[in-house]
């Protein structure tokens, strides 16, 4: 995800990086060629009695309007609520953690707090290498004990056995009398947040959207960018490969938008920034921690920012 | 649900398996021959003084517009929310497991704790069976000792018992001492979530889509392809037969797909991968059992992957 | 509501029970006359000067699109919604009863846990009684003493006092020491759970969607069918009459089964099946309580499947 | 909101009172006068060449469809979430009386329970008020103390001091041993949803549906209607003032409904019930309190019911 | 955020602050000066073989209404989201002032209740400023002791810090024996609500619409109403640039406010009257305290209120 100031409307219009035009230019120019075609075959066409207007495009746009705005919202909720579980996990992290200093009566500095923090740090990391199938042993290593990483790198559902280790973490405070029941009961319910976060992740990741509507809507798409010129020779002339070229844009820009964001734990311009997000909630929880030593956040790249 | 890599767009176009295409291919050929006779005949027609422009099928349209696009965001919004209600049951069993160990100060290889596993990965499976109306007990038999396994099969609501059970489970661990009134209520709660998620795929399973929003659907859109080539003579000549059949076929598979995800809970190849899901399940909770040896995770068949 | 199995695609056109088609069919005859009228007039029309064209007809449609997708969607809501009311009904009843026989540590055929299933019982009836405004005296009486029973039926609210009667079966429970006060805590939590779905389907059933709506949909679809038969002249010919039945019947259709989803509680084909509900929430809670007999369920009527 | 019963297809054509038409009977007139002078100056507009189609009017119909369609599902959302906060308001007034009998072992004829009644009934009508900005005060003292109303009276969030008069009631029954601290949080916690109720009722009135969309939309609606019998012309000829009224009367409509329900706590035909809901409010807290004589029901006024 | 009575429909067009029409004038005369331009050189470019008609312009809509009414209703659903937030912000900052007073026994006046306020104030301001990158220091150093607003100056997440002073505070309630687990418990819950508030305005604000949508959408407006006045000379001759001028101005005003509400925490007309919220908070909340002398309401500017 690039952030930007906002820009001027005309500047907006010549942009390149972040838009989605360099994944359909070859298909563009196809698209302008087909036209080409169909304007210097017009005559010939209508010698063999071709003939072609742009009523029936009118009809089927029902079909495709239908398809596009319904994929175009799905794609754009997954890549939200994408977004809100991992903006929840920053906030639930953040209270577990204000919790383990106020309910147990322990300093921001004391280990016992720090290694709290440093399973709610890990368990971040960790959910983003398994959600973009990286490795998450370097992070693992540098947060917490070797015997605790290994065990990890083995597993097949390492961020459940790290959920399973601050339930083990809060049994110690319990047993050596700073965490009441209550109180216990109060941050476990927490846990119980992080798995459903953990979990809807899972669920986008290995859930997409139905395939039969990619097919579908590929299918529907390409089909009407590729008959469009011989429909506009009539209304446009001359025109036909301009206009011709300016709507297949528009089709299948949103088509290619809507495809990045459906898979948004991808590393593609468009989709979420683990990275700036998981820098984020370190460096949150270890100034709540007092460390006086934040890490950097993420640097953006270029003239833009991830976050 | 089949899982695949993102794939070229072009090859989007010509795939078959997971396309909802051999559903309504017949339907489609029946329209490419309605189409010939309209163009064979068109003078004839024309002599009957029979006419038709496309201008009446631009309002049809607008209601047209308003079912597909009505159903198909319901249709979706059934398969979301039975995925969303699968995810869900993954997440809280994984929850009361982690609990089970941490609140009672059982080891995760405690028979007590392992026989609490086994109640949550019977009950994933009793619910699939129960809404695929497959046998449960062969899988009930394998989790379960006997008595209870025979019992459940007698049972009209064999969920509702599993779920008393975990509850007396939960009863015996604060008889012998080990779970606090606070800790069993927490954990209660989470019994509770369970019984939502069932009654929710009992809700889904049991009322589908309104029966007369089906009945004016297939009307309209049948009617509408049939009377749809003899308008088009007019704008597509002799390629009527072409465009007839592309904007039917967008109409009928838009048809066809949502009356896929309307069921999520069936076998197509566009419904939830529920085996999947209940082996997951499985898997998640023995590991955090530290069961060494888990079960093989779902194998696709031919070249897809199914979750 | 009407269950079905799923259909051949031809057979769906042909049905007419569960269809609205018998509610319009009067106002479709109506317009097929108009529609004749208008071709065997057109000649003396023309010669008078009045003319119309099917473009007016786009502009209207979209102010008519917008408001049936509009109803149409709302209503949906409603019934959908009121059936989520329902379903947590039966899950919340299946709680409380698992926790009135764990928490309390009563055996299933306790006579104190019959008789707090019975309350639950006769608040669903109650409920659906209350709805449908049909007499709930004879489903009371049934399930509860006769005291609690006349009681009820001079109340204004009897959905509440039996909340209440729940209320004190707890205090009762925890005055014998049965029920901590925790554990009464997290029964009484199930009671405003209860109390929300109660006050949920009172909300639907006394709010209707603003009637202005209704009218003015009314006003504008059956404008519109009217004047159509005049515009459809140029473009169908003496098809006119057989177009604009059609367009008539998907329009009037999607007003007539939105106006029977619009009020779920009641008696229509497309209704809520309450009776079914209330009989699988009697059935899963006597099973819950090991009560051998059950009450059969609800038998369908004819072919269809009620639930 | 005016509930009425079911009426016959037809009637609802012809009524008047609940229809918006009244309010915009006089913009249909002048709209009317304008497509007379555009019927009759037709041959001169020509002469001077000035001449109109449909064709734009499609164009700028569709930025129309995406104003009045979000418009108004935005104000039907609002009214709907208003809906439901005093729907829910009801609901925990009813639960909070129920715990307050039933937690603390107090009879429902106890003064102290009749003046925590009392406390409820009074945030009603105080928020009432407050929302419509009428004189809370005679309800206030009909209700509470005058110590109290005199309070209350000159606060500038009186509601916020009802909630806490409400706290210290609960404070007192824990002060006087009725009220165990697990049972004191079940209640507390209902008051937080009051608050949030009542703190969601200040926000759908203190924030509007943003402003440059209703100039936006209205600029739109009446640029529209006014240039439209222009464009209509050729394709309605003498007919043009019927077409003309016909649609901008749909237009005009659906933007007079849409701000009718913007704001839901004025006392237009389509707003809220307030009144009637408070004394439902007042009536079902006070059965619940075993009084015997209830107030009477809100009156319908004319041939309507309020609710 | 501009709240005004109710105006007359006449008004509401020839309105100028706080409709967005300043900011496309440019834009808009540039359209004009183009229609002109098409106007004077008709004949020259038919001259040419240039010719276009309206028709694509149709098919281009259909792109043109998915982009816009999708990213209107994203743009509208985040300003939403962001109200509510504060809403609920006041609300809980209200509910866990009002437990501080009832849970621990303390008088509104009592000096650890107000620095409790003050925490809650002070959490409000600070996040405004954090969102509107102003500067925090006055307001921290007029509500908070001088060393705490020091620290909160130089921290990267100074509401995270606050929360956790809040926490102290709970704990040294606890500390004193005036605040039981329970309650304490139930304080706690609410400073969790308090950090889910901050974290989904911060989610708000760092998480824009995907950059892309906005790309494609001033792509697809700008060529669309350039290209206009060409195609709209057969169909409104003379009147082009009128129609030309109206139709971009709905679009591009549609595309303007829904830029101004995406971002909905800055200090544009449509923007959120933070300024207005915090006063309300400090109002509410010192008038809880029984502190009598209230700070003014929010002064509107002008003509308008600001809330």
């Amino acid at each position: 995800m690039i952030v930007r100031p906002r820009q001027h409307w005309l500047r907006l219009i010549f942009v390149w990086h972040g838009s989605v035009l360099h994944q359909i230019l070859f298909r563009l120019l196809l698209n302008f060629a087909m036209a080409v075609v169909a304007v210097l075959g017009m005559s010939q066409f209508q010698a063999w009695g071709l003939h072609l207007s742009t009523a029936p495009f009118s009809l089927i746009g029902i079909a495709l309007a239908i398809f596009l705005g319904f994929r175009n919202s799905v794609s754009y909720d997954r890549f939200w609520e994408a977004r809100k579980l991992w903006g929840m996990l920053l906030v639930t992290a953040r209270s577990l953690l204000r919790q383990a200093q106020t309910l147990t009566g322990r300093r921001p500095d004391d280990p016992a707090v720090r290694e709290f923090a440093a399973l709610l740090i890990a368990f971040a990391y960790q959910l983003k290498h398994q959600l973009r199938q990286t490795a998450a042993r370097p992070d693992l290593e540098r947060l917490l004990p070797p015997a605790l990483a290994q065990r990890l790198g083995q597993a097949s559902y390492p961020c459940v056995l790290l959920l399973r280790e601050m339930g083990l973490w809060l049994q110690a405070q319990h047993a050596s009398g700073r965490l009441s029941d209550i109180r216990w009961q109060a941050m476990d319910a927490n846990l119980n947040e992080l798995t459903a976060y953990h979990g809807g992740c899972e669920r986008l990741s290995s859930t997409p959207i139905p395939y039969a509507y990619s097919v579908l809507l590929h299918r529907t798409v390409y089909v009407y960018c590729t008959l469009l010129p011989f429909s506009l020779l009539d209304s446009a002339g001359v025109l036909t490969p301009l206009i011709s070229v300016f709507i297949s844009y528009a089709f299948m820009a949103l088509d290619a938008i809507a495809s990045e964001l459906e898979e948004p734990f991808g590393t593609e311009p468009n989709d979420l920034a683990l990275d700036a997000i998981c820098i984020t909630i370190e460096r949150s929880l270890l100034e709540l921690d007092d460390v006086d030593q934040l890490p950097q956040p993420h640097q953006p790249t270029e003239d833009h920012v991830l976050t």
